[in-house]
């Protein structure tokens, strides 16, 4: 099969009358599918309806003797820092334990570093010239618009497929403007990537010029293997603290997409000295996160293994909804030069890289066939794509037959939109 | 019976030796009771635990066509908003619904303003020479931890039994660095007043000087009667929309002394204009707050109806306590002379006003006798009571059994520490 690149025009235009024919078939079904946030589906929602069920008298209510109904325990249960503690192989005393989201914690920190301060800052960062924040792309739409809310200069570190070009991040960290990174370490948003022990090991010896420098490790995929036995990872607050950056990393979990989005806990881990300093602060900000649902989860969860074996059943929806995409992608596009990508055996994306210029086109088109995906763009720094050329797929939520039609379109599109450009 | 400064030094001294017996007797029984905060007893607890089995089923997790346990719905469901719309008597879409702390909200509030500015703000408070927060006070802690936080000048307003000095506050918000005020408005911490309606109409009336003046209007004890029936109140976004006001003011309100303070939900009411501009900024902090939570308050809770006659059952709680507080201030203290206080139908405290001079060393007998109450000062900006004046004491916790006996410790102290002042 020849590349759309090595066809004559006639060939190309035989293929775009082919293509578009294909795609108009598809319009006239109407649909109305949703591919543009990493949603999980109805069947992973009732998975674990146990959760609705399993704390359900006043006895069970005492966990460490703390009745967590009552007021109290602005760091969370002790129970629950155990559960995370398991899970990211970090101490239970690194750990405080956040409502449902772990962009709120996250959000918190950035918050907190330019209303007062972090633990090693000259001052608060609202009152510096400058804030520069290293941001590998493609990256999470929701962590840069974090930074960007804030107002930080946000710098571009390409992607490689072992985690961010650490060369350019060793270099850049020497410029004391650059206070801190975005990262996700483990099948990364969207690539899926798991970024190498080598990789890791270079940001936790980072040797910024920033005393306040922080690593934002979001560990959001850290049990999320769809395709394979769990893939263990090192403690990046162990290796902060050997490479003598114990205050350096701020780590984010949660189970929204272990438990239920809409219902879940969050953990945010970092050393005791960092922790002390942000407790102090939000301890004027809240009582404390929801206690009886953080309960709920220990006892539903109870431990790292028992949250492996949820997550094996997670993997028995998710792993077909990736193969269908994966499947399509190899089968409709690869031999066409048009597009690469990665794949992943975990994480909720599938990250397609268009030779340059096509994204924008690509999704116009699959707007007007009803599919929506997550805008272009939105996966780099002030959602500009310099290449025009990253699209973010988000398989979970909807059914195997519903996401075959929607790649139909998606394939349709990206190939109208690569022989538009070739000319036809 | 004679007040202590009607009494001559012998009959102090005859006094002071008894009253010092009886306090070394309770000393003895070696008691550690906590009235420190206005935390719910257990038998409070206990009574809403069909709050834990109310949602049991997937199929019940559809409100309004929203599965609750996904992601998505930023301000929360409209079914929790029409309970909070009923409760408040303002309109449901006025309404976003937070987490288990109404704090956190209000918190959130005070922080956007000093990180992005509110809407009708020039520029981000972090950006002025000074913001000036008027604080009536004796008041809420936390409050004042929050404005005290952000570097605000704190001013303390003098309460009056119809709510703050509104005479001052009126002549106060002429200065444009005056960006706001706390209030309480109905059972007021500490001293569970309730603003009459000629303050509440003189409120929403202000003509501040400060285009993003803003009132903090913490509506924590709307419902919360423990002595007779519901109080109704006007609803201050329609006060304040009718006055010209319409984005001055936002109001706060939870369940956290409805359903459980460790895994309730709160509400942020404000104009439409208000919300539009907080929920872009909460857009970039969160996904939405807990919303199967937000589903099971609303099948438990039901309406504002429900909800008041679940307060009565509150209420045959708490009344037996404030009872017994009141009772023995009434007969122990009253005729000395040293202390008075309002006898408040509703809230969560009774807050006793010393002569002045005596509340450091009150509470500092009850702490070597066992009893934790609130830090003197507490009840005031920067946690100094300029008049060494004001305690609060919390009777919801312990059962009344153990109240008695702080109680007894508790009037011991305050007529020792007052009979030192005059001379023993």
């Amino acid at each position: 099969m020849m590349t759309y690149a090595q066809m004559s025009a006639a060939q190309r235009r035989a293929e775009y009358e082919a293509v578009l024919a294909a795609y108009e078939t598809c319009k006239a079904e109407g649909l109305q599918l949703n591919m543009a946030r990493g949603k999980p589906g109805k069947a992973q929602l009732d998975l674990v309806s146990g959760i609705l069920t399993v704390l359900n008298s006043p006895e069970q209510c005492v966990s460490d003797g703390i009745d967590v109904r009552n007021y109290g325990e602005l760091t969370g249960i002790p129970a629950a820092k155990r559960l995370f503690a398991d899970i990211l192989g970090c101490k239970a005393e690194e750990c405080f334990i956040g409502g449902s989201a772990s962009l709120t914690l996250m959000y918190d920190t950035i918050a907190k570093a330019f209303t007062h301060g972090l633990l090693h800052s000259e001052k608060p960062w609202s009152k510096l010239e400058k804030v520069k924040w290293l941001c590998p792309a493609p990256g999470y739409d929701r962590h840069f618009k974090i930074t960007e809310s804030f107002g930080c200069e946000m710098i571009t570190i390409p992607m490689t497929p072992t985690g961010p070009d650490m060369d350019m991040v060793e270099e850049l960290v020497k410029d004391g403007d650059v206070r801190g990174m975005w990262c996700v370490p483990k099948y990364s948003n969207p690539d899926g990537i798991v970024y190498s022990a080598e990789t890791v090991r270079r940001i936790a010896a980072l040797q910024p010029a920033a005393p306040d420098f922080t690593v934002m490790w979001d560990n959001a995929y850290c049990v999320h293997e769809f395709d394979g036995d769990f893939v263990p990872f090192d403690d990046i607050l162990t290796l902060c603290r050997e490479a003598g950056n114990p205050d350096m990393v701020y780590e984010y979990a949660s189970t929204s997409k272990i438990t239920l989005p809409g219902a879940g806990i969050s953990v945010m881990a970092s050393s005791r000295a960092n922790l002390d300093y942000m407790e102090k602060h939000l301890n004027i900000q809240m009582i404390s996160y929801d206690k009886v649902n953080q309960l709920r989860h220990v006892l539903y969860l109870k431990d790292k293994a028992h949250t492996l074996a949820l997550m094996k059943q997670h993997a028995q929806i998710m792993y077909p909804k990736f193969r269908c995409v994966l499947e399509m992608l190899e089968a409709e596009i690869e031999p066409l030069g048009i597009a690469t990508w990665q794949k992943p055996k975990g994480g909720y994306f599938v990250s397609v890289n268009t030779v340059p210029g096509l994204a924008k086109r690509t999704l116009q088109l699959c707007k007007e066939a009803g599919v929506t995906m997550t805008g272009a763009g939105a996966t780099f720094p002030y959602g500009v794509d310099p290449n025009d050329s990253n699209i973010r797929i988000a398989p979970s939520l909807p059914p195997v037959a519903e996401l075959e039609k929607a790649m139909a379109i998606f394939c349709a599109s990206l190939k109208i939109a690569a022989l538009e450009q070739l000319g036809v």
